[in-house]
């Protein structure tokens, strides 16, 4: 699909075979080479087709993937990390070959501390087990991309998800990395220290490089407290365009939303098959609200006041941890409802994310595109942070209709780049959106480019990917 | 001084000649080589000796900036950019001569976005004429650093000061950069979006390298809500160690301080002196709070309790306006106080940062280290951050008061890298803390130092600096 670049250099045949035999030695029965192993890790949950690795291998350590990559350094050999395989875009794929690293065997947590609010853990251990570690001490790791994804992985894309209009992303919630770049050396990007103007700021450098400037292998992450009160509920709106500016609303008041979600008739509709909820199949925003009794009882009354102002029906509250655990579930489950709203059909994501002045004429646009060309495609998005997913389901045997949904993404992705926005606001870029950063970035492409030249010169760490 | 490293390559005389003449030629009395003016623009504000360029140029463009940095690209001179000349840490000392670019004559907001929480301007606006700038539209720029700085500068060394315990560091607040790069490419390191995963985070990478990377030409900065409520205060402790105390369980309780800064006796005293205050002379916080009327109200009963439990006094609170000014007023003149409080002397600024939980530690283990070897050193810092400053004031001409300086600054910072902190917070590396750059990232180092001749490959961009 015209979409992805999949295209790279040749694959290196005999630097592959001496790698795979000198490993497969190595590594005995966690390096494996078989078929359904190494369609498992290119597997990823997107339109693009496979490409899979030739070798994959079960790293256990820092000291494991340092080893590995110097083979690989001295063989010229691909190297490509592998989490939980959720990647969107492609991340997984092994266009040249070479080695998938899976590190899901190093799922330890290392350390927590309560006093500095922060956690050391290794790249595999996932956000829900994260999460169930911490409940007894009164701490939680915010970002929640939807996935239960690898925590590395989150790192490796710059993940964030629903709470990421209150905590910020993955960007804003690591604190250092340990990281193997492409020769084989281990670097600590930072201290543990909460700020520092110590030089280049290595940690943001990696953190959404997709293992392309090196391999993730240990991590400190900030911890935030569970807040004393959570509240969440959904209000109803007249139109997708009223909710928009209902959040732009309640964005530009301040009001510290922890979620404020935008869902459309059709994401609703698959929701409640799929999940079987029984929302009102109208445009909607599900929000939630993090604090004190008192502060959260504030914030509710300012919401419903503004969402009032924009013909949004009373919100209907959720207190009970169990009701809201419901409605969250059935709001990360949206990818799989959508896709049983049309059985057969891929979805193709879409990740655009502009200045939230220009959310509800983004919106408004695409979804005329989507009308013209006669696609299906829910709406749904975090929309606090100006980030909208608008997904056609496609089947991919129709070459007219997945022309069709070429055309709107393509629209799409312009109109999102000439808003001031960006092609991708927490999927990353793996192969997918190759061209589209190209355009966003231009002169930037040219220094992206530099440093993966500078870091990776052999250009074996998860080579067709990003730049 | 053996603290800072001055030492660089040879100055290349013939391209100097050749590229100050091209552009005196080119800009006329916008390029100066008088005296005073090179004077002034290797002024620093500490005790490392002036270096002074050949030439300072007044630029009023990106394109200008561009065209100066191709001629000094072609005749491999260095370039130094300058904003109120504020560093600490010879930021803008030119060690092999070269070219000053002065960018206070860039000094234009470009246009606020109440909707999108943001600005766009010009890197010679100062934050105070920011502020005054937005202050009819209700609307902040929290970071601050305590010099009237240069947002540019700011942006350059990572800055962050008194609210950085709430609002994060000039890390957290840059949403895109232009920059002009060593060959005089005009690169714009992101879009407006609030997040993105568009590749690698070019401006991460440029916040904090000290013109080293590129040249900040032109800024997109977040903004905040002026708090509805602003309440600060003060509180006396029976000793630094139970100040850090409260601080730490302030953090750990999760109350969203937006000021928490810790004075020792000798700086209240200094400040007293310098500021016609009448603070108590005892350790003590000054905090400050920041939300609606009812949240602050709970802020201020939490704090008032914890400190009760470390031996705080009750808690002298200032609500007007003008008090509160008066007060961070004083706090923002500490250093000025200081000298002012051993004439002739100079201040070393240290600048340590270390997790919370070792700050207790690292504080009394300095102050200890202050005292047996027979300093004066009042102790300032942004303790919400674990960011503390010990600042010894030092007879330069006095060998033997110089060494013992250098010893417990030396100890300084070993201790903070060991313990896991960082030997800078947030006033950058300069010549001043170059050595302990590399002691602290160890194979890191190599990592920056791969960037920096990637992007810098003649080694121009303010040369002798960081890496």
């Amino acid at each position: 699909m015209a979409l992805a670049d999949l295209d790279d250099a040749a694959r290196n045949e005999d630097g592959i075979a001496t790698a795979v035999n000198i490993l497969k030695q190595r590594f005995g029965e966690r390096c494996s080479t078989g078929q359904s192993i190494r369609e498992q890790h290119s597997h990823t949950m997107t339109y693009i087709p496979a490409q899979l690795p030739d070798a994959v291998i079960f790293a256990q350590s820092t000291e494991e993937v340092a080893e590995i990559t110097r083979v690989c350094h001295e063989h010229h050999v691909p190297i490509i990390p592998f989490g939980t395989g959720t990647s969107l875009e492609g991340g997984v794929n092994a266009p040249n070959g070479g080695i998938s690293i899976d590190l899901m065997q190093m799922d330890k947590i290392l350390e927590v501390s309560a006093e500095d609010l922060d956690v050391t853990l290794q790249p595999g251990v996932t956000r829900e087990a994260l999460n169930e570690h911490l409940r007894d001490q009164g701490l939680f790791f915010p970002i929640d991309p939807g996935a239960n994804a690898s925590l590395g992985g989150m790192v490796a894309t710059r993940a964030s998800g629903t709470n990421a209009v209150r905590y910020g992303t993955m960007r804003d919630n690591v604190v250092s990395l340990t990281v193997v770049t492409a020769d084989g050396s281990i670097v600590k990007t930072a201290s543990r220290a909460r700020k520092s103007s110590a030089g280049y700021d290595l940690t943001r450098l990696m953190v959404g490089s997709e293992g392309t400037l090196g391999i993730i292998t240990e991590m400190v992450l900030r911890l935030h407290g569970i807040p004393e009160t959570i509240t969440s509920g959904v209000c109803q709106f007249p139109s997708v365009d009223a909710a928009c500016n209902a959040t732009i609303m309640a964005m530009q008041c301040g009001l510290p939303m922890a979620r404020i979600e935008l869902l459309d008739a059709l994401m609703v509709r698959c929701m409640n098959d799929y999940s079987k909820t029984s929302f009102a199949d109208r445009p909607c925003l599900f929000i939630e609200f993090h604090g004190t009794p008192a502060s959260v009882d504030e914030q509710t009354q300012s919401f419903a006041a503004i969402a009032e102002e924009f013909g949004g029906t009373s919100i209907d509250w959720v207190s009970s941890t169990e009701e809201r655990s419901k409605m969250w579930k059935a709001r990360h489950d949206a990818y799989y409802a959508m896709l049983a709203h049309r059985p057969g059909s891929q979805g193709i994501a879409t990740d655009a994310c502009v200045p939230i002045s220009k959310l509800a004429e983004c919106v408004s646009e695409t979804v005329a595109d989507v009308e013209r060309l006669g696609l299906i495609a829910p709406v749904i998005g975090h929309v606090g942070d100006g980030n909208f997913h608008v997904s056609p389901l496609v089947m991919m045997d129709d070459a007219d209709e997945v022309a069709r949904a070429e055309e709107m993404i393509e629209r799409l992705n312009l109109r999102t780049i000439a808003m001031g926005g960006t092609c991708t606001g927490e999927h990353g870029v793996g192969q997918g959106k190759r061209r589209f950063l190209r355009l966003e970035h231009g002169t930037g492409h040219a220094m992206m480019r530099a440093i993966k030249d500078a870091l990776d010169p052999n250009n074996i760490m998860n080579p067709g990917k990003v730049v």
